[in-house]
């Protein structure tokens, strides 16, 4: 079939939307409508080609709803008129990694997903005869797409798709961080580093969960306010803080953070997050993604008297189990996206939404199609 | 009343035996017959002079048993005649940190004791006039010495003082690291770097809950046999790997290892220790202790694809709950303890005690009173 996809023909060049032929989904895969998809600073990050695992030509999107148009031979668990949250982690319930039930990083498709390939190490997508690639398994940036069985969510009917796209990677990563990952219990102190998407779900995390101080930390004054909304108690500028900056946030917690999360990306502010814990028992968790180099350091004495270092991918959400949970809650009132989505746009205009997410002006652009 | 101790009278210096000072029991202290006491790294570090946090003269030890003598005004949960082991992690069971079920690091006389001082303030020793100070709480190289109350372990009468003196540090340090902090699970596979005294009790405790391959890792190729007698099932000496430790490590492991411990304290191996865990859920837990300024660093995509970096002081175990368990365990020959006291002593020769320890040449050195 003929669809329009918006091509990353190259590194650092901008989006071209184009007619692609799209081949129907071969066994194990399924022809998805994508009605909507979040622009997420993974996807700009890749096309601008720091990414070392980018690959082109390629359509990038990894933040999408739809339907289910067909399933190929052997799909069971979906059927045409379904709707969907594609996965880039998927869940496929036999591997080694799904069956340990201590990750949710399923590896069943991971070689060729890294590839740009489906599973059996094709590509459903060309454009005048050129193979394009896909990208994270998903390739929400086209109006249709093929995708694993394993990496689709099967969600309720009724949920708005432009605003239950965002659950397909940012609002998952930083509320599951809170909820799946750490595990944040009520009455806990936590500090979030940097309000950006993905800190206003750890705050909304934290606030469902029951959190006691919910501690925002951003050098933009112009985060509070949204911030305060999503369940902040307590707002840091660090650049109007008088010395040490762990020490003030261990003095603000009565003795450091029980629950910690750094959604920026920045090494230093990794190294903070941690400082901030509290002795004993503090977690801090990292989800914002490093330039590729920077490493994380600390004392090993931080460790030794109890604080805890993990990371998060995906919010440690089961994508086919969690996912529908959390259209849930947002359907049910618990959480809020309608707020984060601050600007849609047609396809044609996806570069706009990339420029806006530059500039800083979009919590989050959504491509409707 | 006298008794007699070894003095550390300054940094560098050996230790003097001298006749010494000894005030009874204020409220809440109780005198204690040390009946012997191990010699361990942490007491020749201070003496060095290298631990920054090191107050001279005191009269050092941290891992003895003994009788009480004689208890203070208030004391209610031992009385003369109980056995007991010296705990420099106390267990309160009042404080946040005890309330809190997430630590051992029991808080509530952290200040005096870290000023080698009672919880009072003052010093039950002196020596010729001279106040000594209190080490770690517990000053074990005297033959008679006070301790708080909730800094003793009541421990069964019929075990032998001059083995279950280990479990006052080493023992509990290595098996409540793989137990009480890492919970290492039956099947798991376990890498351990560092075949001293702690990383024998690291593995004998992963053998203990049922772990599949136990890995050790160590230049010295002296360390293998014992080892082996304590359950390793696989030796590893860097010297002798082509090529990448970690990669061969994960190669041995089918994929990384479940759970890795650091016992030497050397920053480099604490990263090596990380990375060759498994992705998804590898947990590294460091027990050494690395040399003061050093740091561990690490790239952060270790810890977002699923493997955590904790630490273990005391090895998680809380004092008085967890130590006259082990004391069971030892009784009821689950572990060892026999073989890893190579050496005893009597007071009068503790420092030909520490320059065996210095030349490698004992795992523990014991002092029998």
């Amino acid at each position: 079939m003929r669809t329009v996809a918006a091509v990353a023909w190259e590194a650092g060049k901008p989006l071209v939307v184009e007619d692609v032929d799209l081949e129907g989904p071969r066994a194990g895969e399924v022809l998805v409508e994508v009605k909507a998809t979040g622009l997420c600073h993974t996807d700009k990050y890749t096309l601008s080609g720091a990414d070392p695992e980018g690959i082109f030509p390629a359509i990038l999107g990894h933040e999408g709803a739809g339907v289910v148009l067909e399933v190929g031979a052997g799909v069971s668990s979906l059927r045409p008129g379904d709707h969907v949250i594609p996965l880039y982690t998927p869940e496929c319930r036999e591997c080694d990694y799904c069956l340990s039930r201590k990750t949710n990083l399923c590896q069943r498709i991971r070689v060729t997903q890294g590839r740009g390939q489906m599973p059996d190490g094709t590509s459903r997508f060309s454009c005048r005869g050129k193979p394009i690639h896909h990208y994270m398994g998903t390739s929400t940036f086209a109006n249709h797409t093929v995708v694993p069985e394993i990496a689709l969510a099967k969600i309720r009917a009724d949920a708005p798709f432009d605003k239950v796209c965002y659950i397909g990677c940012g609002v998952t990563t930083g509320l599951g961080a809170v909820l799946f990952t750490a595990k944040v219990e009520p009455g806990s102190n936590v500090v979030v580093f940097g309000l950006g998407g993905i800190g206003l779900n750890v705050i909304q995390g934290a606030r469902m969960v029951g959190a006691d101080k919910i501690i925002g930390v951003d050098i933009n004054p112009g985060r509070e306010a949204m911030a305060r909304r999503f369940g902040m108690t307590h707002f840091v500028n660090p650049k109007e803080v008088e010395g040490d900056l762990v020490g003030h946030l261990v003095e603000l917690t009565g003795g450091g953070a029980d629950y910690s999360f750094e959604c920026v990306g920045n090494t230093t502010l990794m190294r903070q997050a941690l400082e901030c814990c509290h002795k004993g028992w503090g977690v801090s968790t990292i989800i914002g993604v490093a330039e590729a180099g920077k490493e994380i350091a600390t004392r090993p004495f931080q460790l030794v008297t109890g604080r805890r270092w993990i990371g998060s991918a995906f919010g440690g959400a089961r994508g086919r189990t969690d996912v529908p949970k959390i259209v849930d809650w947002y359907m049910d009132g618990k959480i809020n996206i309608d707020e984060l989505i601050t600007h849609t746009m047609p396809l044609e205009r996806i570069n706009e939404g990339f420029e806006l997410m530059t500039r800083g002006e979009s919590i989050r652009g959504v491509v409707l199609y």
